[in-house]
C-alpha cells in the first residue's frame, strides 16, 4: 500500500474553518485566529451560514461556496452536524480534513457508530483526514498554527511529533513553547485523533521523508497496526532517533485510555520488548518524552555510556553515581594525564577521581576550576558524555559562565554535556548556556535517563531487525 | 547505653568561633555572620589571635581566654591546628564541639590518622562533637544558623534532618529555603559529618523526644550501627514518619562515598529489606528526599492506596493511570453518587469514570467543575488521597482559585490533596494554594512516589519488628 501524501495537510495552499464562531472564547474562533495570527500564507475561509465576516475574512455558508480550491478544511461543529460537514467536503473537492470536534469512537453507542459513518465517506472520497477529537496540526512547514489552543510564539527546530490526543499540539505545548530558556523548536506537531483516515504511519513516513526532521517523537494510547509500524521505525530510526511514549501500559491504564480515545489494550510486554530491541526510545511520561526529544536534539547522539562526572557537592557524586550505575551507564576510567590536570585543581589532601568533587577548588577559582576540569574531562578518550552536577550559587559565579560552555562546545561539539543545576542563580545560569546545545535539568535522575537513553540508542541504532522478531 | 543530651549542640547558651575570620569571604566569617544575623540570643565570642574585633564582637586569642562558659564551639581552622584547637576547647571545659575542617577520614593517610587522634580527645573529655567535614548545625529550636552556607530565610517548621554530610544544610537548602512557595519548614538540620563524636542514632534520639518534630529525615552514606539505628527508627516511626537518603547504594556509589566521607560499603539490599519491611520510607535523590519530607509535612498520613483521579486531559489521565499501578496505587471503585455528581458535570456523550477527565467541564464552567468535583471526590469513603493533574491555563483559571482549595482543605482536613500542574499559569495556582497543605508538583511521577510511598508507611506503621529480622 503506497501511503498518501500529506502535503495537503501539512502545507496547504487553503484553508477553510467550517464551524468558524464570531465570539471569541469558542474554538471555532481560537482556530481561525491562530491560523490568521500564526502568519499562514494562503487563502483563509472560515465557514458559517450565519456571519458575514469573521476575524477580517470573508464567511461563506457552506464549504461548497467558497471561491476557490480548498486543500484543508477544518471541522469544528457539534459532533450531530460532523457527517454531512464531511461530506460536503468531499463534494467539493476538499483534499483534506481535520474533525475536531469530539464525542466519536471515545463516546457513546451513537458515537462509535457515526465513527463509521465519516470514516466511510472519508474512505471513498480519498480525502485525507485527521480526528475526530482532535486539538488539531501545527506545521511550520507550512507555516500552520492550526489548533485551537492559542499559542503565542511557536518556536520551529528539528523535532516532529505525532500524537493520538491533544497533548502536544495543546497547554502542555504552550508551557514547552512559553518558556525561554531550554526551548524545543517542534518542526511539525499532528494530532491524529480517533484516526477516521490516516494514522502514525503516514505520519512517520512523511517525518523521515521531511529534511528539516532530525527526531520524531509519538504518543499513542494503541498502535493502529503495531508490527506495520515497528518494522518501518526500525528503518526510520537508522538516521532519525524516534521516541516513543505508549500509554495505557498497565490494565487500569489501558481501560482509563478506553474512554478517552477508544483504544484497545494491546499487550504491553511485547510491545516494550519490541521498542527496545529495535532502538525506539520509550518514555513513559510526558516529561519524559519532552526530556528525550530535548535530549536528542541538543547533543546528537553520544558516542556511548562512559560518563565523567563533575559535581559541586560529594554527596550528590555519591547519589549520582548510585543513579547512573542503575541506569547501565559506566564511570568512565579516566586517563593519567586527565586526573593529573584535575589534580592541580585540588586541595593537597584530595585525591583526583571519577566522580570529581569540585566544590573546594570552585571556592578557590570558580572560573578556572570550570574550564580546565570540563575541558580535561571532555578532552579524554575514555569519556563519552559528561554529566555536571553542579550548584548554582552565588560565590562560585562568575561573569563569563556562558563563554566558558561556548568555548567547550566549539572545542568538543560532538560530546555531550548534561547540566544538573540547583541553587539559587540556576536561572542565570541556565539562561548563559541557552542555544548551546546542553540541556539542563532540575534533576540527577532526569539527566541521566537521558543520558541512558541516547547512549542505548547509539548501541543498538545499526541493528537490524530481524523478520522473526516482527512476526 | 545512654545517649547524650544534646541541648548544648541545638540549644548552646553560648558560642565560640574557633577561627573566626576578618576577611568576608571565608567561611570563619560568614559562619560567625549566620550566627549573628540569623538572631541566636545567647553570647558568641569569636576567638582568633590575631584580630581584636570581628564583626562587632571582641575577639579572643584562645578559647580559653573566653570569659564566659562556652557551650558550642565551632572550629574553622586548617586541618593542622584542629586537634590541638579541639584540646583547648576540651581544657576549657567546652560542651559541644562542631569542627567544620575537612580533611580528615575522607582525604590521605595523614587525615586518617589525625581523625583518631581528634576522635580520642573527644572520648577523653566527653564533648559532644559533630565533623570534621561538616557544614553545620540549623537549629530554630536554639535560633542557631550555625552554617558557613549564607541563608537570607530559614523557615521553622515540623521537619528535622540529619546528614552526614552537608546537602541539607548547604546550598540545596538555600534553594529551598528561597522559595516563596512550597515551602518546607525545617526545625532543625544537623550535618554530623564524620561522625568523630555522636552519630546519626543520638540525633534520631534528640529529634523523636523534641516535640516539635513532626518528620525526620536522614542523609546517610554509610550506617554508623545500621541495626541499633534500625531497631529505634521502628520505634520512632511508630508516631513520626522517617524518610532515609541512603546513598552508595550501588559498589561505584559506595565507592565515590569512601573518597567523600570515608565511608565503607554496606550490603544495600539487606539494608533496603530491613527499611521496607519497618515502614522507614527510603528515597533515592535528593529530590526524592525533600519531596518526601513536604509531602509528609503537608499532608499527614493518608488512610489507604485508593486513589481519586482527577484530570484535565485525558492522555494525562491515562499516563498518570499507568503511573499510579506501576507504583502500587489503586484507583478508588467511585460510589454511584460520586459518578452522578460528575456525570453532572460532562458533556452528554462522556460517561464519569475514574480517572475523570474534566477537561470539556472546565471549559463550560470552571470554577464549579472544580469545586463540585473535588468536593464530590474527597466525600467519597472509597477514595483515600486526591490526585489532579491539572493544566494551568488561562481560558479555566478563576479569581477564587485559592479560596476553592481553601474549602474544600477545610471540609476534609485529614484527605490528601496532590497538584500536578502544567501550563503558563502554574505559578500563579501554586502561589494560590501556598500554606494549604497540598504539594505541588511538576509531573506526575513525583506525585505518584510520594503519595505510594506515604500509603505505604500507613499500611506498615504499626508492624513492629522482630527480632529475627533485625538480628
Amino acid at each position: 500500500m503506497s501511503l498518501p501524501d500529506l502535503r495537503p495537510l501539512l502545507e496547504p495552499e487553503s484553508i477553510a474553518v467550517v464551524g468558524a464562531s464570531a465570539s471569541p472564547e469558542k474554538a471555532g474562533h481560537v482556530l481561525l485566529r491562530n491560523i490568521l495570527d500564526g502568519g499562514f500564507p494562503g487563502d483563509v475561509y472560515p465557514v458559517n451560514p450565519r456571519e458575514g465576516e469573521i476575524a477580517g475574512q470573508r464567511a461563506y455558508a457552506t464549504v461548497g461556496e467558497v471561491p476557490g480550491a480548498v486543500d484543508l478544511a477544518f471541522v469544528v461543529l457539534g459532533r450531530q452536524r460532523v457527517l454531512s460537514a464531511v461530506q460536503a467536503c468531499a463534494d467539493a473537492g476538499v483534499r483534506a480534513v481535520c474533525i475536531i470536534t469530539a464525542g466519536f469512537g471515545e463516546g457513546d453507542e451513537w458515537g462509535k457508530k457515526e465513527h463509521h459513518n465519516v470514516a466511510a465517506v472519508v474512505a471513498e472520497s480519498g480525502m485525507i483526514a485527521i480526528g475526530p477529537n482532535t486539538i488539531g496540526t501545527v506545521s511550520m512547514g507550512g507555516r500552520l498554527l492550526g489548533t485551537f489552543v492559542p499559542f503565542a510564539h511557536w518556536e520551529d527546530g528539528p523535532v516532529a511529533i505525532g500524537a493520538q490526543t491533544g497533548i502536544f499540539a495543546g497547554p502542555v505545548m504552550v508551557e514547552v513553547m512559553s518558556s525561554n530558556t531550554q526551548r524545543l523548536g517542534v518542526h511539525a506537531s499532528v494530532d491524529i485523533g480517533n484516526r477516521v483516515g490516516i494514522d502514525e504511519l503516514a505520519l512517520l513516513e512523511d517525518f523521515a521523508a521531511r529534511k528539516q526532521v532530525e527526531v520524531i517523537g509519538f504518543y499513542l494510547e494503541e498502535f493502529a497496526d503495531a508490527r506495520a509500524f515497528l518494522a518501518r521505525a526500525c528503518e526510520v530510526k537508522l538516521t532519525k532517533p524516534i521516541v516513543v511514549l505508549k500509554s495505557g501500559r498497565t490494565p487500569q491504564g489501558a481501560r482509563a485510555s478506553a474512554s478517552h480515545t477508544g483504544s484497545h489494550a494491546q499487550d504491553d510486554a511485547v510491545i516494550d520488548q519490541l521498542l527496545r530491541q529495535h532502538g525506539i526510545v520509550r518514555a513513559e511520561t510526558a516529561a519524559e518524552f519532552l526530556s528525550l526529544l530535548r535530549g536528542f536534539s541538543y547533543t546528537g547522539v553520544p558516542a556511548g555510556a562512559r560518563i565523567g562526572l563533575i559535581t559541586y557537592s560529594g554527596a550528590l557524586g555519591v547519589i549520582a553515581t548510585d543513579e547512573l550505575v542503575d541506569h547501565g551507564l559506566e564511570l568512565a576510567s579516566l586517563q593519567p594525564s586527565t586526573l593529573q590536570t584535575i589534580k592541580g585543581l585540588l586541595p593537597d589532601w584530595q585525591a583526583a577521581r571519577n566522580p570529581s568533587d569540585l566544590w573546594s577548588a570552585a571556592e578557590v577559582d570558580a572560573e578556572r576550576t570550570l574550564r580546565v576540569s570540563f575541558d580535561a574531562m571532555l578532552s579524554d578518550p575514555s569519556v563519552d558524555q559528561l554529566l555536571a552536577v553542579m550548584l548554582a550559587v552565588p560565590n562560585i559565579d562568575f561573569a563569563t559562565f556562558g563563554e566558558a560552555f561556548a568555548a567547550l562546545r566549539k572545542k568538543h561539539p560532538s560530546k555531550p554535556i548534561h547540566l544538573v543545576l540547583q541553587g539559587g542563580i540556576k536561572h542565570r545560569w541556565t539562561g548563559a548556556v541557552e542555544g548551546l546545545g546542553i540541556p539542563v535539568y532540575d534533576t540527577t535522575r532526569d539527566a541521566v535517563f537521558v543520558m541512558a537513553a541516547t547512549a542505548h540508542y547509539a548501541a543498538v541504532r545499526d541493528d537490524v531487525p530481524s523478520a522473526h522478531a516482527l512476526s
